[in-house]
């Protein structure tokens, strides 16, 4: 549509200036010191939603932090779509590895660098520039919702109870989000599921005060060596998961699938180039692509204990820590995963140390039929600009709050993510290609023209 | 002797502030950031021993932290001892865990609690104190020595230079120690040796940057995961040590030395309590005290990588680290089981993941004869005091600079050690019991008065 497109380009250079603007708030939810960033971050999704054109948007109280609410109903008649984002970031550690401050965002090389660029300010705010054009160019045919939340890096816990509460606030006939990654700009691909996750923390420990390595070294358990030992039992030398029953819930992909998997564009080498390794690392029997998307993995996300410092201590530590994290395929249940889990670490503490694990936090995988009305909606609108067919795929990555939004709202969800794998999400140097960027809100409104039709 | 009891009596006080003071000063030699504190410290050092009857004192540059060195020489045909020490201390971290400031010292329960209140202020201070007595009495037959240096806990390295470079200055008949601990009180027991040490950190390298856990997991080398298998490696169901050649050169001790061992007071049930452990641990076919004497150990002193905050963060993280330990007994050599162990990790390091591994510190393990007239003169000296035949022990820890001093200056050493196993050496809430201080400093005298007879 040729208004849309003169209206975005008329106003691209604002629409990326406020994309900064709110990348400059360091909303990180795990972070207690942040609150009140967290709460400045919701008032200024709202105050941009109001402006886009929302008929009324909210910032509502949860028992964590607040859920930007917004609306623009155009007719009760017409469908509606529910967005779903959030404004909330990961922490940025290792800090010393960024190249530019993680909240100061810079623009190098046609990238937006900034903690939350890609995950999920950069996507969700697409949503919000689409409905501005939408709503400037008197275009919209379809209601529109807005959801943001501010808690989605720590496992959403509190969104559950406000999706249930709101129910009638929040119905729509599909949910829509942009959290997630395509292949390539050149291979545009939609998401058809998600990745579940459980993820606990194991504390061991052995005496009761941290020990001379000399005068006790030898004849007391060292916690760091009997967590080594447990992380060291979890995987066998197939790099399958020996956790019992670790996979007895997981369904299958069948021949077909994995061999419509298999088509996807992948290039080992590039993958290999990009990542600075020389060999890749999985469980036998299964590609890349498969690793990461329909089978289930086990990762250590964090390890410490005893000394960590300059130079040498020696010490005989009284504790060491792991924060270790499981990625559920359908039908594996999160809760489920994640006693078997607490369970297999507290049943396995070596002799001379006491082990504790407890749930940090989960959520169920998730997938999406590529045959309703909505998924075609995304599919054609991502034709119409990226002048190809969108490849379905499964992600690796887990939205914990799917399964939940499906179960409370009694609607299916589609993801249109624009971003790319090697956005650094989660890592130093987060960035989003503004490519990418503007590409996704000039896509977005064909999906509600599509939609609505 | 009644004068030296009473001089002692009278200033008592004194004595103890003047360490106070002297744990107020924080001489973290491994922090770059306390350099200008272990300056101020060895200067400290300097003005007491000067106050306490040394003829000289100097403070010595080196190219680390400074040396103290100082003399009081009666008569050059008398016997010479010198006094080794040192006013470093080991880093006070994890902090949280010291119930008072590691700097700010609290006389509690009859007990100094400071970082290097036994380790090794308290008890070099100690020797300071017995020369005040001796001078201040004219009671001094012998020459005295001291060298007091500022690296022991970093593995001395630049001590042996500065040895080889002042052989005159530092001529002597015996190196005195009290930088070990006795059994207790009721128990007094000298060291008869210690351990040598070999001390690495390996750092294992994944891909070149953190990644998002769920995006890569399972297809990537997770480096956690990877040093968990290479440190679990290290040790087999019997907790042997199962890195090749690891025993190849240790004399194993004799059945009469281990009957002889066996005899030492040791309650299984109170070691255990005191740690708060219900199961010990250790190689299989040795006691605790053969496992901490006579036998070589290998610890893991700190691990580290990833996200170690608050809450759950979902990285596959770039990079994992750990600080490791051997403690060497005769006749292994530090620089063999050195590189022993760099080989070990780098040549094991799993596919997907780059391994480097580097040397921190060592030092060679040491023994000393028990038939000598320096150690016949401690155990003299100590019968006087504690009324009890000292009971002759393998000491667990490390003194690496033992076997440099007895290589440049050509005589033994004998270990007086006041310090007890629970002093909580390189661990928060170090400590040393008045009654120990009090108790070293009435009994070092004997020893020059029964070294110079």
């Amino acid at each position: 549509m040729q208004g849309w497109k003169d209206y975005q380009e008329k106003n691209k250079d604002r629409f990326l200036d406020e994309l900064l603007e709110l990348l400059r708030i360091p909303s990180i939810s795990a972070n207690s010191a942040n609150k009140e960033d967290m709460r400045k971050c919701a008032e200024k999704v709202q105050q941009r939603l109001l402006e886009a054109g929302a008929a009324s948007a909210k910032v509502y109280e949860t028992a964590g932090h607040p859920v930007v609410y917004a609306e623009k109903i155009v007719d009760p008649s017409k469908p509606t779509v529910l967005v779903y984002g959030h404004y909330d970031v990961q922490p940025p550690d290792p800090l010393d590895l960024w190249h530019s401050g993680p909240f100061e965002p810079v623009i190098k090389d046609g990238r937006i660098y900034a903690r939350g660029s890609a995950d999920d300010k950069g996507q969700f705010y697409m949503h919000v520039k689409a409905l501005e054009i939408l709503s400037k160019t008197n275009s919209l045919q379809n209601n529109i919702k807005f959801l943001i939340e501010g808690e989605e890096e720590v496992g959403s816990p509190n969104l559950a109870d406000f999706v249930a509460a709101h129910k009638e606030l929040l119905k729509c006939d599909v949910i829509l989000i942009s959290d997630s990654s395509m292949i390539s700009m050149e291979n545009p691909s939609i998401d058809i599921g998600v990745r579940g996750l459980a993820y606990i923390q194991v504390e061991v420990t052995g005496a009761n005060r941290d020990l001379h390595s000399g005068v006790y070294g030898g004849a007391v358990g060292n916690p760091i060596t009997m967590l080594a030992k447990m992380i060291a039992s979890c995987h066998d030398e197939n790099n399958h998961i020996t956790i019992p029953g670790f996979y007895d819930d997981v369904v299958a992909s069948t021949p077909e699938e994995r061999k419509l998997m298999a088509e996807a564009p992948y290039n080992e080498n590039e993958y290999k180039n990009d990542l600075g390794v020389k060999e890749l690392w999985g469980e036998k029997g299964y590609t890349t692509n498969e690793r990461t998307g329909i089978r289930p993995t086990l990762e250590l996300n964090g390890i410490w204990g005893g000394y960590t410092g300059e130079g040498a201590k020696t010490v005989l530590p009284s504790k060491a820590f792991a924060k270790i994290s499981a990625r559920l395929v359908p039908n594996q249940s999160s809760e489920k995963i994640t006693d078997m889990l607490l369970q297999y670490f507290r049943k396995i503490a070596p002799v001379g140390v006491t082990v504790e694990a407890y749930n940090l936090h989960g959520g169920e995988p998730y997938m999406t039929p590529i045959n309703s009305k909505a998924y075609q909606a995304a599919a054609q609108a991502i034709e119409t600009t990226f002048g190809k067919k969108p490849i379905p795929v499964r992600g690796g990555g887990s939205i914990p709050i799917c399964s939940i939004l499906e179960k409370e709202l009694g609607v299916k969800i589609v993801f249109m993510g624009f971003g790319l794998d090697s956005d650094n999400l989660h890592s130093p140097n987060e960035k989003f290609d503004l490519v990418n960027f503007y590409k996704g809100i000039e896509t977005i409104p064909y999906f509600h023209k599509y939609f609505a039709s």
